[in-house]
């Protein structure tokens, strides 16, 4: 089992190994004293491991309820998020307990926001079940919920109490969500780590299951320096943006039927394409990202036009004023921040189409 | 004029005085960069004040938008509060806006919420225009919605950067109304500031205009202490629901028909009425405190019986597992947090009704 530490407003550990779901009760037991613990998961995740966790948890002395969400993105919304808070006060949920995020980022960003804003904060833990969940949007604090007009457009900056992150559980995903986690686990090469870059290249992790370990570790320990750093992502922590300023358009124009990681796939080909026609970045590297993620089952092509991606990116929630930063490659396994103006994004995202 | 500067995780001013409204956008552009400018309302206050602030706001050189939302404490629910982060969301407000609570605290409190979470964290400020909102929601940080199960069940932490206290307002604020803000005043007094009660004993402020700065500020003051010293209110700043534990479950068992200053003030002569059976508090205070209650037009008896009224106060969010913590009058303008376990509620709720 690999130990992270993290040090933000709150100080917390996210365990990554195999094996660890049983001793979720044991651990969280030690961290926060036992009383009710509130289990959020979704119609996918609860038919694997709610009962585990469930019994874990009670073997440990907590009392458990469990509330089963409707699995999927679209589901993110402000009504779902009003109806968790509800089942929590319905099972008058004190501030002494704790509420436990069973499943991907969905269930993640939503518990975390719940567990945020019900009686102005209650604690949480995160226990991702999706590659993507695992090396995203567990660490860091980051909560939300999507409005009709862009993603993530709501939330809190909440961290948890304990990330508890059991590799067996992407052995039960289906190929396409765990390529999902892999468009993220790219990302954290581009934006910093050639290093993981080649271990990717050469070794097809989903099939050897020894380096699961170790590209996880390597994604949130990445994640964590940045998040040390610059907690309210106001600095270098939005270079874990690179491939979502577009991706994240390309998600809404798509309502949301093209997945997170196959729009920042998509995301970080366009935003490569166009850094190489401000010469900002050298060409090779733009066919070398394109091979790697389609190795790992990934898009790259944009599903719409340029007109449609600079609507549905301008609602882009860093942007202050008019100026928004993009994230951009400026060589193999390393990104920088760009501030562009909003007039401005319209050029880059014609250069990000192949013309 | 006077200021009172507040020093919690955001350092602002509480501006009080008459005739500051017309110089809300100039204070304003002086603290935040101008860009645009959310005004949240509702229907009792925009015909009044919304031109004016919005005129303000302009001549400073923002571009303002404004929202107008249904009164009254029955909307200061999810549903107002997703409509809200809707509307900041469609007239793309960025994380370089600021949203203005033009209001009494219901405005305040479902403003500062969405301001604490509308792209996780945008700035606001309160201009309160009832005395209620002025003493009491408009300073601190707390912000809140209520769930089905009970008032402030949802919220965050977030302080304003700006308090603008405008006390031309409360000049056109209806006699049930001001009572209201009064309870809050009477509060303040009983839990710790024996001058204001003789204060409001021997002078009623609302007919000595040049009173009510002194007694706006003193509140104010007094508040902000506590604030400094237990922002997130795990201990001292308790005090502060003096009243509340029994006023909320009042106002949830009258579905919201009886004001919070009203349930506050049955609250407050409920639980002394109690201390005093306890033998915690001297007999005297219980007719001295409904004396100075009803001089200022509000109630003191409670409209149900135990039983309803241990129900509905159950859902406190003070409660930490079996515990919540109680404020208790121990003498004339002093009052103490006394820890019970909520299997003593209801005794305590008891001997507060007359036998």
């Amino acid at each position: 089992m690999t130990v992270i530490p993290v040090s933000a407003s709150r100080r917390y550990d996210v365990l990554i190994g195999r094996g660890l779901m049983p001793d979720l009760g044991r651990r969280l037991a030690a961290l926060l004293p036992g009383r009710t613990a509130a289990l959020v998961t979704d119609g996918n995740v609860a038919p694997l491991y709610l009962a585990q966790a469930e019994r874990s948890l009670q073997d440990a002395g907590f009392r458990t309820v469990s509330t089963v969400l409707p699995a999927g993105e679209a589901n993110k919304n402000g009504q779902t998020y009003l109806a968790l808070l509800e089942f929590l006060a319905e099972h008058q949920l004190t501030r002494a307990d704790v509420l436990v995020a069973l499943g991907g980022g969905v269930i993640g960003d939503l518990t975390g926001f719940a567990a945020a804003t019900y009686l102005r904060g209650v604690a949480f833990v995160q226990v991702p079940t999706t590659l993507l969940a695992a090396v995203d949007a567990s660490v860091g604090g980051k909560t939300a919920i999507d409005l009709s007009h862009g993603k993530n457009l709501a939330g809190a900056f909440y961290q948890p109490s304990l990330v508890l992150c059991d590799l067996d559980a992407f052995d039960t995903l289906p190929a396409d969500i765990l390529s999902d986690g892999c468009a993220e686990v790219i990302k954290y090469g581009m934006l910093g780590n050639p290093a993981l870059l080649s271990l990717l290249e050469t070794t097809d992790f989903r099939t050897a299951p020894e380096q699961t370990e170790t590209v996880v570790a390597q994604c949130v320990a990445q994640k964590r320096d940045l998040v040390e750093q610059d907690e309210r992502d106001t600095g270098q922590r939005q270079l874990l943006n690179l491939g979502h300023t577009l991706g994240h358009g390309i998600e809404k124009h798509s309502h949301y039927t093209i997945s997170h990681g196959k729009a920042v796939a998509i995301g970080m080909t366009l935003i490569t394409r166009a850094a190489i026609a401000f010469n900002l970045c050298p060409p090779p590297v733009l066919p070398r990202l394109i091979a790697l993620l389609q190795r790992y089952g990934l898009p790259t092509e944009a599903p719409c036009k340029a007109a449609a991606l600079y609507e549905a990116s301008l609602s882009d929630k860093k942007r202050s004023g008019n100026t928004l930063s993009l994230v951009v490659p400026v060589a193999w396994g390393k990104s920088d921040l760009h501030p562009v103006s909003t007039a401005d994004l319209m050029t880059w995202i014609e250069r990000s189409l192949p013309s």
